[in-house]
């Protein structure tokens, strides 16, 4: 294992230090592991969580910032945070509006925000949950019961960020981000595995001429191992598997996302094979994004994500932001 | 070799028509292979055209938009644009205040951009070069005569872009972009090779304990070959090649820019690094980027590039920018 890391149990401490360095309009908490967006509690305004395992950036820490987070809780590599980070994070943004947790749909993650919402509500935090589970890969995995939580997490955090941003209250902004989450779909490949730093080895196997179909963003096991494909055969592969679960027509928004090691201009060669497929179905991909959003630390290969989108979601969508990875109108 | 391809023959092609479906602020010339602003020709706007092998995305078609380049000329993956190429787009991006070519050192790309800026002088089109040569690793090396251009081609682009978009003249836009190069010096290093499509095989061997020191973003050897190290040496090894070539004080911009295969996390993590050998030398990252911005397709490793700023440089750095890779403040 080669990594750009110096001790395998100083990974995530010492990434947030660089984060904290590099993004001044963001406060790290080192001692509990929070990224809080700076201006945050904002008076008044609804305040957004989200969290989970590290090794996903930029999710969460790098969607903190105007218009999306106003925290994120990271855990250990591929582990969910504790229900005390969470507590805090929630506490230092509750501007008085209460707070949004917006959670991916892992065992681990759905108990500790939930014992965290139930402590913050005896101290008075008025806590609302969005359940993220857009994977339409499996029903049930490894680290889940239901489907597993992905890339629409990026969409309820903009949507419901927006909202929150704008002034609405918490009933109407977890609304918007289970609207979000009920119109979203999403499907991954993986060409590779990915290695966690502290298991020093890859998490599976794959052989040279292999693919995982379906597969998870811990490198959880997918539909179906697979021979290696051209991008057009397995952009439908995943696109046929988002379509049969939810049908696609009108605007849509839409990710391609990259795994955290596949270069961006095969994203774009994937993402013309995704729009060509909505075409086809008479859906318009009206929004887009293409990158790296919702990584698994090294791996190659890619998700992508579908939207329905709504005028007022499209509105929400285009509001200005200003993160690290998502930003646009200021 | 797995990669999300169709032909490897059709990447640079089908990469290029995802990225004109994805990004409605650009326009793709197909047949010629030029991404422009949609909004180019801008009237009385000196131009500024860059371009060079694909492989190295987002670098160059992604700094294309409004505060940075009026097109971009990929060649194919490592290879030069071809003058015709180039002249086209200088021809369309010409507002009538003259074109600013930035050309990387590479030998293929300066005798092409020269040859194009002759044609273009023919036709009436006055043309300055900025050449880029900020790599310190190596002086002449496979492709190369004297210093390979590499991370300081985005800082050149970014601050000459801002300069023609407040309307400045082309000598003047051509002055600083020089001015930055002559601030700016980077150093890379590798951990992994690539794997060019059309090769199928990776551009050198690495072997699992092994990193190399001053890599070039070809896959072109550098100063070393070490023993695989600890991100804060590895960040020592570059940060002194570059401190040792032009000693560093006072503000600086700073990229830690990953090669395409690293982690976000892992840029991070040796940003703190990067940070932290500034601070000792009594410069200050009063600017930073983190992330991927001029990759090698699938390497991992990482580079760092450093600017000395000026008031005028910062002030010309934060001005708006809108591009797929870069953006802010609009």
């Amino acid at each position: 294992m080669k990594k750009l890391i110096n001790d395998p149990g100083d990974v995530v401490t010492e990434a947030l230090a660089g984060m904290a360095l590099a993004h001044p309009d963001l406060r790290v908490d080192a001692a509990n592991r929070i990224v809080y967006r700076r201006a945050a509690p904002v008076r008044g305004k609804v305040g957004l969580v989200s969290g989970g395992g590290s090794g996903h950036e930029p999710l969460h820490g790098g969607f903190v910032g105007h218009g999306m987070l106003d925290a994120a809780c990271p855990g250990e590599v591929f582990t969910s945070p504790v229900p005390d980070q969470v507590v805090e994070a929630t506490k230092g943004v509750d501007g008085g509006a209460g707070v949004l947790h917006i959670v991916k749909n892992y065992t681990g993650d759905v108990l500790n925000f939930q014992m965290a919402a139930e402590l913050c509500a005896e101290e008075g935090v008025r806590v609302a949950s969005v359940l993220v589970d857009d994977d339409v890969a499996v029903t049930d995995s490894l680290h889940t019961a239901g489907r597993r939580g992905t890339g629409a997490t990026v969409f309820a955090e903009k949507i419901a960020g927006a909202l929150a941003e704008a002034g609405a209250p918490l009933a109407e902004v977890a609304k918007a981000g289970e609207e979000v989450v009920a119109r979203s779909r999403s499907f991954g490949v993986a060409l590779t595995p990915c290695t966690v730093p502290a298991a020093g080895r890859p998490t599976f196997e794959l052989g040279p001429g292999e693919v995982e179909l379906g597969i998870g963003i811990h490198g959880e096991p997918g539909r179906a191992r697979a021979a290696a494909a051209p991008a057009r055969e397995l952009a439908r592969v995943a696109m046929n598997a988002v379509h049969a679960d939810m049908p696609l027509s009108g605007d849509v928004l839409v990710m391609v996302n990259g795994m955290g090691g596949t270069p961006l201009a095969e994203l774009y060669i994937v993402f013309a094979e995704v729009a060509a497929f909505l075409r086809e179905k008479g859906a318009t991909p009206a929004r887009s994004l293409v990158g790296d959003y919702v990584t698994s630390l090294d791996m190659q290969g890619f998700s992508v994500t579908v939207c329905r989108l709504t005028g007022d979601l499209t509105a929400l969508w285009d509001a200005p932001v200003a993160t690290p990875a998502l930003r646009w109108g200021r």
